[in-house]
């Protein structure tokens, strides 16, 4: 079956449930986006694509920008990014400190915000110089969608500032265990701003694919990361990026993806194409419920899983 | 590259590491095992064996019998055994109580400790009557071994019986929170006998086959799971098959797996073939050390991974 | 104002309350208790009895047995026994076993189930040629009661016994860490039999007096412990007696107290008298109702306490 | 025997210890202090002061004033105070932010550091408009030691806000609860700066007296507390006072008590007396070793503790 259709029979099929769930409230800028909307986009290896539903509207990328973040990081550090930051699920939910304490600072993964703000203190060692490291991220995520439209939404950036105390705690945390080098308000206004991003489901369709195509972008042939290390990242998303329902995750839909409060998820088939489903009203776990459930028909309607 | 040229370069590769690590002390009897030994092994989907080293040498599987032992639950029940037991890596080690208190006695996967008791007592519900459920697991891996010869070390099993006080602590414990039908000595029993159970790499690597080939046993055409429930297997072997390393294991092998205290590790790639390797030293996470080199560099050499 | 004004203004100012809160259903045999009942009793130094209410009835002492067994046991081994058990508040549940593996096997304090079966497991190992640690400890308590008629009832052991899978699960636990030199089954039996002892207010108030006497029984000045270890006994039940309320008790009350989920408290007042309230409703911490409120009644009305 | 007696006895034995343990290291200011120093200093109900050693030399009081921030605050607000902090022994390492997140932003008690910064938190809210909360914690104290030479060290109070992310992790983790209502930096300010604050053993020893004085200061009769809010901060200090030591120092020493990195430790003796001690060189817990030793020596030389 051609991707068109699979995201036709798909589109058909989640119809019922759109806008199951609850709109992710703690970020008040969030909380006004309407919960009954949907799209979903696949983006194949010779930059064909594919699309259905409100797959153009931009909404707020929010934890995916982890996803690039740590690409940019791994880029430009490779595997002594380990010794700041682990690759093993977490296990508990993506904002605790628990696990912080017991393992002294060091987060368990780049994909809960622990890892993802040392991620940030990262990339400000590396981009002080060239305007600051939000402005690299962006600069690198429009190569990636091949759009040079994409920017940040000032007033998200800045509802998130304002209330990410609990973001502070962790950064201040582990800044006491000697594993954060900025400024801890530097690091938190670059993380909101990055979370603040607005991407299509083609944009980030579209900016995944290089991950399917061992780390190169497709159209343009530029080697993002090697391909071991494509691979590597693949894995990471598989085991760590969709918080503490990656196993849940794994077990029902086999695809690596990576999920946002602002209700995307991107994900891909190693190989064959990127993809992205948003709908905004999360279930418990804090991933879209419209777009796990439309990733899941996916796979099996495809027959496409890496398992 | 075929098969047997990687095992080959594989083992050639992996030699001066063998016997790297130190050998599983907690149960006595495995504790006598010397640690300069290696095997591996691959079977593809038409039956036929690749093998290099001691390949047909039976070593004691440990925790690999609780694949086993969830398939054959999960043939019996279906999805309802996850009212029992979850799908989520632990996050803290196999045999943590931690996790269980704050989780009301339901174990996070079915592969650590506690998730395998829970999944024995299923076993005892459903083979009572046929002889025990030790004697129904071991009758099945007979048949997916193709190999009448299986059977379990009744020094190994009591020698572990002898030490089990953990186990039996969170057997107890689940029981307390009704989570255990069965006398708690009788599930400790079974799972003791499982653990002995002795199996060669060939054994092995012919015994996974059937979750490559969307469930079901390549030379008999016998279906034991259906293709999606196999490739929800694979998901949970990626996701929890490797202790509290799986993040780290996913990184670097890139394929469902499932080790075990007794050295082995089983594998498989999707679509292809059964892998297994044993090597009786192992690294800090409970994982065999040049079993998991050995894999490390099979997926490196062969270019195959699920990513 | 005299000791039997005290109670009886007590006695009157608890009735609304008596019966507030809810029995013990855990333990199916305690759960048959009437909760409507109210007794409590002080003993001075010169052995004279005051009381109030059912303060004659005998009722199952449970957790307050522990309270004897500590004493018993320091008695035997003096400060040794603080290399198996700690002397800190645990904060936490009194039957958790999250502390236990951070602590590796060694329970916070006497007070807690984890720390009474380790004391109990001491008594075996003392008085396994007398008969037995349960036979030791009633005649322990019969003469610090000066009362040849105490005894355990069966129905309540057995009952207890036959859902202490907790309890199982934590022995088991502690003997994983070698903390526990008996069968595990022995110490569960003679820990049930002991919290299975039954006593009245008043054996339980005479029965502590020797604590707030500097460790000599009054009446027949026959010294238990040195008057530095009574001191001591009184510090670890003023900081741990009353479980995870052990710091509201010490607020409220400000006396060094035992509580049991038979809802009984035995108190003192240290060089005055020994006292003991008993009310079968619970608090949700696991300490009684009226009980508690009738201390702190005592303490506010006599104006004694510790502070 | 007479207090100067035994402090002249205490101080000799006590000779051959001090120095014993490390110099609280991370407080750049504090690690300056020379750990072979010792004072002690007794003042009864009279106000007659009697002293030891360096008993009139000042020490940065640190945790110290955690007790006079709770006073003043307990004065302001009376009981409306334990919705906002708890007053349980917290189990666990002063700083720690685990036990916060399983509470969900209420500190177990007063005197762990989170405690203390929702205290702090209360004093901004009275004393703003008074110049500061800051100032009106010294006029507080002042009144209390009948010493108006008493200040702090800005030295040190910006040294240590200099290292202070932990505390910083914790205000904003309790901000993200909602249990913090100023601003962050203000709170941490506020906090540093009362930990600075200078004071001899003879100043503080003064300054506890009207806790063994039912609330009211010997010399002036005024009345800080009345008697029964005094003897509940005794009980506080009893159960929390000492981190989590607290259990043990109840044990060995048995009276309430409240120490600090700072070196020194308050006591008091109900009815009688104010403590203090002090010698730069702590044990594991957090406590002044030579201090503890010396308040073990005085309660069995003087027979005097609350038990």
């Amino acid at each position: 079956m051609d991707y068109q259709s699979i995201l036709d029979r798909v589109h058909a099929a989640v119809k019922p449930i759109i806008g199951t769930g609850s709109v992710a409230s703690y970020i008040p800028e969030l909380a006004k986006v309407a919960a009954n909307q949907f799209g979903i986009a696949m983006v194949d290896l010779n930059g064909n694509v594919y699309q259905a539903g409100a797959a153009d509207t931009p909404f707020s990328i929010q934890s995916i920008s982890k996803l690039f973040a740590l690409t940019l990081a791994f880029h430009q550090e490779g595997d002594s990014i380990w010794s700041r930051v682990g690759r093993e699920p977490s296990g508990t939910p993506f904002n605790s400190l628990v696990q912080l304490e017991q393992e002294r600072g060091k987060p368990r993964n780049p994909f809960i915000n622990a890892g993802a703000l040392v991620v940030t203190d990262m990339l400000l060692t590396h981009y002080a110089s060239e305007g600051g490291a939000g402005n690299a991220l962006i600069k690198f995520i429009r190569k990636l969608a091949n759009n040079d439209d994409i920017s940040y939404d000032r007033a998200v950036a800045a509802s998130e500032q304002g209330t990410s105390h609990r973001n502070a705690a962790m950064a201040n945390f582990m800044k006491s265990f000697g594993n954060l080098n900025h400024n801890v308000n530097d690091v938190i206004e670059t993380y909101c701003r990055n979370c603040a991003i607005e991407m299509s489901c083609v944009d980030l369709a579209r900016a995944v694919t290089f991950l399917a195509n061992h780390g190169a972008v497709p159209w343009s042939d530029e080697k993002i990361l090697d391909a071991s290390s494509a691979k590597r990242i693949n894995a990471l998303m598989l085991t760590c990026g969709t918080y503490d329902a990656a196993g849940d995750f794994a077990f029902r839909v086999g695809l690596p993806a990576k999920s946002g409060v602002g209700d995307g998820i991107v994900a891909l088939i190693p190989g064959e194409c990127g993809i992205c489903v948003w709908s905004p009203a999360l279930e418990e776990s804090g991933n879209s419920y419209a777009g796990s459930v439309a990733l899941e028909m996916l796979t099996s309607i495809s027959g496409r899983s890496v398992f």
